[in-house]
């Protein structure tokens, strides 16, 4: 097997993606990757999450501004991949990321409308040129997706934004799954058997070009 | 009078700046201002003072990476700057504040050595044109400001760094102080009364110009 890699699942709320998740673990495992490593974002170092309770938060009715909600963003994955990812891949774990960068081009670049030039400024003055081997985007229209995510509960703050944010969001996201070609589409409307289904036919010839 | 004004006191730590404060309240309550707001940074809103104990604390053992800290002190100053300063500016009050963006220009940018083309397109992408209209720079060797420092009780993560760290980080400030005629610089080592009278001295000669 070739050196470790990193798979990186995306979609727009209840897509499906923490669902998902599992049928990447399985693939990989049928493919003989022992070594394995879970993230999310933004999350997953003791700051990290720190700082996602304080983007999910309200702040006693304080504006948080679009260019500090996306500076936090950029923190907690900074976090995240030196402290995490970058040397979990050095030591051959691969990395299955529930979220990663394409989130913030899709959310606060396409939903909030920040420049895209900002939006690549800020990119490559955190990240450089890191970026997922693989990602696979769960699409479908935000409409299903937060239909499924309110049968869990109380929506946070992201989850009560207008239907028009999330159309431009899912826009974003479309965009830019075409121009990259490290980026698979699977149908996310369909059964979670079908998704799942898709996401492994879609992994299994991705290894093979390995 | 003019509009309202954005006047700045920055130095190392133990430079005196929040001592310093009074001598400018002072001088322009004597001219005439009669609204006032006092900042400071990292810090002045709900979410910004969050920030502010988020970069002083430690997290388990976990590293605060340089980008990570230079990002969370933009967040927490694009909070303050769009939600306080701005406004109270536009309402016609002054603002006088206990460092700003130039502390990270000395500390991330000298001091941690983050390239100055990195400083230089963070501060465009999230503050614009926005600065100051005077700065007033105290400077101090950082031996005499850390015992200054010392004398208020345990030393924070910062200034624990070893004395290279501020050494650069004075150099980067008396660098931007030579080529911004909106700093003034104060000789911050001489007695409390001393530096009052020199502050007093150079912020009135500087407002008659206004
Ligand atoms: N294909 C599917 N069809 C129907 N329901 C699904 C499907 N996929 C997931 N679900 C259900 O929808 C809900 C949201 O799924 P999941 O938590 O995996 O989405 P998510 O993309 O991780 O959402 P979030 O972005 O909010 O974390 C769950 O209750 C899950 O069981
Ligand atoms: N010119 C001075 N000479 C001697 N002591 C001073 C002088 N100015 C301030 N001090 C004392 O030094 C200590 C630090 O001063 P102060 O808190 O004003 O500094 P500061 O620049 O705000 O520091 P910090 O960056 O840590 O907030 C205080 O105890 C203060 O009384
Ligand atoms: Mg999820
Ligand atoms: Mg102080």
């Amino acid at each position: 097997m070739s050196q470790a890699k990193f798979i990186v699942i995306e979609g727009l709320e209840g897509a499906g993606k923490s669902t998902a998740i599992n049928a990447v673990m399985e693939t990989l495992k049928q493919a003989g990757v022992e070594r394995i490593k879970n993230t999310r974002e933004p999350g997953g170092t003791v700051l990290a999450e720190k700082l996602r309770t304080l983007v999910k938060q309200e702040h006693d009715g304080e504006v948080l501004q679009d260019m500090t909600e996306l500076l936090l963003m950029y923190a907690a994955r900074v976090q995240l991949v030196e402290n995490v990812i970058k040397p979990a891949l050095e030591s051959g774990t691969w990395v299955v990321g529930d979220r990663h960068d394409m989130s913030s081009q899709a959310y606060q670049g396409g939903g909030r409308q920040i420049a895209k030039e900002t939006m690549a400024s800020l990119k490559q003055t955190t990240l450089g040129d890191f970026k997922p081997d693989l990602t696979i985007y769960l699409d479908l229209d935000p409409r299903v997706g937060l239909e499924r995510a309110r049968g869990r509960g109380e929506l946070d703050r992201i989850e009560k934004m207008d239907m028009s944010f999330f159309d431009r969001t899912r826009e974003r996201y479309l965009e830019m799954a075409n121009a990259d070609e490290s980026v698979m589409v699977v149908n996310a409307e369909q059964t979670i058997d079908q998704v799942a289904a898709d996401i492994k036919i879609a992994l299994r010839s991705w290894m093979d070009t390995l």
